[in-house]
């Protein structure tokens, strides 16, 4: 009889969903819209409804699932209770234990960036290193502390929150954490337009930045053109980044740095921009570490989610 | 038929040694000199002898020893192998085999501060918390990373190196490790020294620190007596470590910091600064961390590598 798994990434936006057999393949993958009114309630009789719609598609009975696992953002327990989460509008909610009534399966999970890092562990660029830290670069800047082959979670599940060193003390535009000066504003999605449209108001300088929409792949996409302004802007976010993530190799060591989220799809170059301040600033013993793009992309959520019940 | 154990901590000046009963009891303890001549040949013979010495006083057999457990300063490989210390004259050192081959015993080991958190997670302050950051504050600034109840290598044995976080982008001395602006340069005894000597040369306040010599002690018996300029060396003494545990705090989000080393006898006034500064920088869900002085002193190494070879 065949085994299967089922692996939810729930985001701000949209439900990535995947169905897997327990030895990691990807059969299928989809997605769900997140619906968010009245504090998300629609949002795991959703996730129930997708699961078992897929089950009955597919000729799949309970028995042969072996379970559903889940990312969510915010920080989440061991237990499976997800702390706080501001966009969804959800506290001390105990995810697993409301899915498993709604499916009546096994269910599973973390937060939604240690179950992306978990994903690049099990299936994708992470799977070589037994230290590492795996951050992405999208909406805001997280990561996944991997120490000695498993993603750490820290005392109250909020390991890896990197995105909130304090890397500029004299900014004033707050963070979305309600401090200021964190590296998420610079080095995030968001930062990087953010940085890019104050140095083109600062300036007369003829800019590619200045057609178009500015994106943080636009500003990567100038700087592989020449751009001055958007060289700039690289600059800063290599400082900042490369600074924080120095810091973090004091603390774990690890072997590697892997970058993801949406802000990676720029490329290598972000990685020279990033490695030659992190070199700049970290102690020398920790100079010579790999830094290496991630590799799943957006997938990486859904085979995290689905590595939590793969067994 | 009693079984017995001994921990070692090699330092710079002195080794220190210890007698344990398996269960961790402390029977004697110890002193010897490190004698660093011709890259410090004689201290793991030195060490034997001692422990060898010991064991033929209170006749001790070689099968009522479990092992030698020690500490060395710089980075360790799980191996027990030394891999560069400048102050021993030691590179790519087997001191574990080494040691074994000299007593006829099995010997384990690894990094001093690794070791002295070891014995506060043993027998100290540490043991209550599963993850912790156990930080010494000596003539350096070192970290031993607790994640779940075990002190991490890191990929190259330099964890807890977080005296080399960078504080100070302005700062012109040159710390030791070849960088400049690590918090070591702030928040070790030799690092406060300098600063109250910087501040003194710098104004003409009448303080106590103007008499006698300033050491790292003198500096905080002066803050309990209200010195402005002892105050002022507290305050940055205390923004720069706050600031590079806040940063620690987002990588490992550990339960508690227990401080140690020989800074550490300061007292509680210590935590009052370093906690004012970690709570302004650190991300708000990890704003209550406890911060505890450490419980065993200057044993704290002897109990960490007595606890290498307990068993």
């Amino acid at each position: 009889m065949e085994k299967y798994c089922f692996g939810v990434d729930v985001g701000g936006t949209t439900i990535k969903l995947g169905l897997f057999t327990v030895e990691g393949e990807l059969l299928e993958k989809w997605e769900i819209p997140t619906r968010t009114e009245n504090h998300s309630e629609a949002v795991l009789p959703d996730v129930a409804g997708a699961v078992l719609g897929k089950m009955k598609e597919k000729g799949i009975e309970k028995e042969q699932v072996t379970g559903v696992g889940f990312g969510v953002p915010g920080p989440v327990t061991a237990e499976g209770i997800i702390v706080m989460n501001a966009n969804l509008g959800w506290r001390d909610k105990h995810v697993a234990k409301e899915l498993e009534e709604l499916t009546g399966l096994p269910c599973k999970g973390g937060n939604d960036v240690k179950t992306a890092g978990l994903g690049e562990l099990w299936k994708g660029g992470a799977g070589s290193y037994k230290d590492a830290v795996f951050i992405t670069l999208g909406t805001g800047v997280a990561a996944a502390i991997i120490v000695d082959g498993k993603v750490i979670l820290g005392s109250k599940g909020a390991a890896g929150e990197v995105g909130h060193i304090k890397v500029d003390k004299e900014i004033e535009e707050a963070c979305g954490c309600g401090g200021a000066g964190c590296v998420e504003q610079f080095a995030s999605a968001p930062g990087i337009v953010r940085m890019a449209k104050k140095l083109l108001a600062q300036s007369d300088k003829p800019s590619l930045l200045r057609e178009g929409e500015v994106t943080a792949k636009s500003v990567f996409d100038a700087v592989k053109a020449g751009d001055e302004i958007a060289k700039e802007v690289a600059e800063r976010f290599g400082h900042y980044l490369g600074y924080s993530l120095a810091a973090a190799a004091a603390v774990v060591d690890p072997e590697a740095f892997i970058i993801g989220g949406g802000v990676s799809k720029a490329g290598e170059i972000l990685i020279e921009y990033v490695q030659k301040y992190y070199k700049k600033y970290v102690w020398p013993g920790c100079r010579d570490k790999k830094f290496v793009l991630a590799k799943l992309g957006n997938d990486a959520g859904i085979y995290g989610a689905a590595s939590y019940v793969k067994m």
